[in-house]
């Protein structure tokens, strides 16, 4: 049975004057952090403080690359090329560690943001792009994915990988998510995503919209810290796994390894 | 008398669909490159092109950092503060790093672009930003510069420097250049600037407009490659120095600490 | 004596997922919204949106031009040509005039943004670049200026200028606002801004730091609504505005040629 | 039978210090222009010193948008929304609009670039998108477009539409263009181009590979100037045009409304 977990959300969202999230609240909240890389938000000096704000307080910094697009955060499909990806990851990895090494850190992870986390999952080719990418700078590093292509491609290539678990959105009995345009797909409440942590952690398993259970692996699991709502949650998240003994803890890349 | 010397010039400048130069033929005139790193020009495929060029042939890879002025080519000022100066580098010089550790190498020196570079060496503000990025990323990276702010507060903080030499400006017998505004202010003739890069390499001097000559100190001779002509001036200046018995070798870090 | 005043306040200062401001309220408050235009704020869909707000509510559009600064927000000084200027501001004043017609409205203003705003006052080049912009593309845009270069070559030009007054910001009675740096610089009372505002249109006076008064000429207020607060003073501003017996109107170009 | 045809290119595809194509020989050659409104090539000096060109030669002024991708030259799919099409739309044919008046010349015509061009012919959410961004701006702007979505859409709206013939590459027996990557697929030769040109002006027909002949429609043909031999290639279509006593000139909107 696991007794500790990691816990994981988006950082460093803003882009200039323009700011998203309460970064701060949830730098006490997390124990890996998904930083923004200027792609799709995130620009160099929200990068410095956001790794400031990680060394500190010993969170494990995640580079969150994305297609390269600004107003539409990431969000659309870039039909861009495997070697697009593979080129736009490296150039996004290698400035995040170089905020990383100034402040005496380092990259741990690595979890594709948005659109291209979705497409990692099911092409083939971005996949490999990405395995690629992380090969050839940083062989060490946690590739944080969903079952799908990445996660497997990553452990075939030897590197560490992380299952990403989702304690605030609704299964189905065959292991997928509820689309969130169906209704009960998003679930807002701490207690009850809490509950559902616990479950997930503790036990392996989570409850699916039919009133079963299925197994589920998660190495760590993803918060969200967008509105002020959501930051009450995770906090609440947080405080119920502690409450339940729970451990919260960055992940250690050699564990990882298949 | 030195009878070796370094030779950079600017490469990977093209963006996208656009190609600036012949960076296939400087990379076999030159044993060091100045490379783009997405904020003047130069984006992730070039970048990744232009370090797989250098390292195939043994060419010192620098990282060329600009203001954020794409459509100004990095030629216009931008007002940025330090701390933006300083983030901004750290951003660019990283995004290269992952590149040569993708392909076996490392960046191995640092040169301000243009209009920074400029300002790098009258502005103390923005030469410390430079000499902080640097310092808190890799204090083994040579720092690129001429006379100036840049040199000497990189000089005091430890940081190789090597004084960046231009064989094809004229020079004011009270060591400044030519303005390019005057007559006489650009030497196009490749002959002729081989003639002159000979004298800085063998004697220490340069010859002055008014016929004198003045000492000179360049531990790296810039050369260029935006046009075929240019880049003909500069496979010129190299064969003509090989035939005068100096070598043409990249730069060594521990050798240019002062 | 005035009985109208115009109202103006920035909009439309979102871009992508990021928004600034609460330009749903604000516009209940103004007469004129200055809109961004994509240069340093602002996209074609909040373009969108914020002409469509204007439009149904009577308020008059405004072109509110930056220089090319997305992650400076235009505060920084770019060093563009003048001709760099006049072309900038073409570009941005005909994407916000599209959306005007498309929700059968017109662009009736142009006020340039933040340190381009700043700069068109002092500097005769940049002043005349965006005079020459305007008499190009629409010679019945009113020129929203602050006194300066800007004020005085539009009005030379023949275009209708609008000179904007600042209720919020102490003067000093050599009529110069008091710098940002120094205490009672801002004022932030709403009430206090309202009392200031209505001696402007009334007497055409402001109150100086020192206790005097000195003449002051004002077609337009400048208000804020970058924060919750500053969109409450804006309607205490109206509101007592309005119990004053003062109409808050649009401005006619007509009556504003000299 | 036709006796006059439009010859168009793309024009002003550099971007800030990169050129592409040489626009000054291609003016002399066409009788319309799309050129690129700074979405995936073009910026506000390259726009203005086009505009200026069509202006003063008479040649027929077209926007040329784009989804947003410079570093992908719109050749990439950005999955964007109806309404993110509609308004980046909007927005880069007033920006273009802009410089036309600035002139004293007009938008003629809007032609979709690259991918989205592609996409408008078969995908009926965006050639509404089109179509509706068309008619909101200026609804005698002829829509230059190949069969498909688009052309019926534009029609159906009362929009003039200009079917753009292609006569360098070839044709199978159903109409279909042969596939790039297929051997044969693009026509070099600028005689044969001619030939074929002159076919479909004078005869309404085209050769197909298999040696037959199929009907075809072109309101404009266009041509390509992306490199010295493609400006060469141009300019002998249109002076064997000429010779066969074909006039080459601009369209007119009210004659091509269905």
């Amino acid at each position: 049975m696991t007794r500790h977990i990691d816990l994981v959300a988006d950082l460093g969202e803003g882009f200039g004057s323009w700011s998203m999230g309460d970064d701060s609240a949830l730098l006490d909240v997390v124990s890996s952090a998904n930083i923004a890389c200027g792609f799709h938000a995130g620009d160099p000096r929200i990068m410095d403080r956001t790794v400031a704000g990680c060394v500190s307080r010993g969170v494990n910094i995640g580079a969150h690359p994305s297609f390269p697009d600004l107003v539409g955060f990431g969000r659309r499909t870039v039909e861009a090329s495997a070697e697009e990806v593979r080129t736009d990851v490296i150039y996004q990895l290698g400035a995040l560690q170089a905020f990383a090494h100034a402040h005496g850190g380092r990259v741990a992870h690595l979890a594709p943001h948005g659109r291209l986390g979705n497409l990692v999952a099911v092409r083939d080719d971005y996949a490999r792009a990405v395995v690629d990418a992380i090969s050839q700078v940083d062989p060490d590093l946690i590739v944080f994915a969903q079952d799908g292509e990445l996660a497997s491609q990553a452990a075939s290539a030897g590197l560490p990988v992380a299952i990403v678990g989702i304690a605030d959105r609704a299964y189905r009995s065959d292991g997928a998510l509820v689309p969130r345009t169906e209704p009960g797909a998003v679930i807002t409440d701490g207690a009850e995503i809490a509950r559902r942590a616990i479950r997930i952690v503790e036990d392996g398993v989570v409850e699916t919209v039919d009133g079963g259970t299925i197994p589920i692996v998660a190495d760590t699991l993803l918060l969200h810290g967008d509105s002020t709502e959501a930051v009450n949650v995770s906090q609440t998240v947080r405080a119920r796994l502690e409450d339940a003994g729970i451990t919260i803890t960055p992940l250690d890349a050699d564990r990882l390894r298949s």
